[in-house]
């Protein structure tokens, strides 16, 4: 259905601004983020990733004005990211008729990559 | 049927040459690009995006001196980046069974990156 | 099924460690990225190759320490990258019903990503 490449600069994503990290990322992923070793370099990771599966649903990033809380990026059993959607992403995909996004992420010590499918079957 | 995946320095894809721009973009894209906030950062992601296109069909990019203008990546009405392809291009996407190409295109300010699927049904 | 991308820096993959090369690479491989203008640079896209497969998979990279060798990657008449597993990545593709794992390559100066799409048709 559509494809969704993304990349950030680690330090242009500001990880370290409460305001910025609640309004954008859920509880599961903020958790998720400070336990890891580089806590800026998964926040950036995941907001490339939320980027590429804006990008990957052909519907026009709001940026940080968007509820970018509504694509939410979790790890599976195997450490796998995994993309659940809700509220305003869920009805954009619903309306497309993808039934999932899949999604790989990666990180230099500077830029975070993501690259988000969305498939319809 | 394949994918592809390039990146390019913005500062090495020589958008103010006009014999490059002539030969490699379509009126259509040079319009686009030049109405763009960095047109330089336009130019360089969708010529990242024509390589991608290129290594999808899996066939050997001829680099400059092929005929990337047969490679055209314009806008939709939401802003996605749409993959329309002519000549030699589109020869080769039939003869492989290629009806569409996804694409999607990134960029920092020194790098641009293009991810492309080529589907079949 | 999955998809996966990887960046590595070109200089922080140990290419001229014969080691790590012969650990990690087949003797294909090593055939083709010392016939090429910069062995380095083909070296670490195969690197970054081998980790985007992994993460198609489904399977967490294990490093270094995994006999990345099972992922070989190598290129076809048209110079396309191509993907041949064997061993435990060849057991863990079938058990996921992968049949198929498409690859992109490319590098800068610097930086090499790659991308891997597993499939299952």
């Amino acid at each position: 259905v559509g494809v969704g490449v993304d990349q950030e600069l680690i330090s242009s994503v500001p990880s370290s601004n409460a305001t910025f990290v609640t309004r954008n990322f859920t509880a599961l992923e903020i958790a998720y983020c400070r336990a890891q070793p580089s806590p800026a370099s998964s926040f950036a990771a995941r907001w490339a990733g939320k980027e590429a599966v804006f990008k990957s649903l052909g519907v026009q990033s709001k940026g940080a004005a968007a509820a970018m809380s509504d694509i939410e990026i979790l790890s599976d059993e195997n450490g796998a990211p995994v993309v659940n959607l809700h509220g305003d992403a869920k009805t954009a995909a619903d309306s497309k008729g993808v039934s999932k996004v899949l999604i790989s992420l990666s990180h230099s010590e500077t830029v975070a990559i993501a690259f988000a499918q969305a498939t319809s079957s």
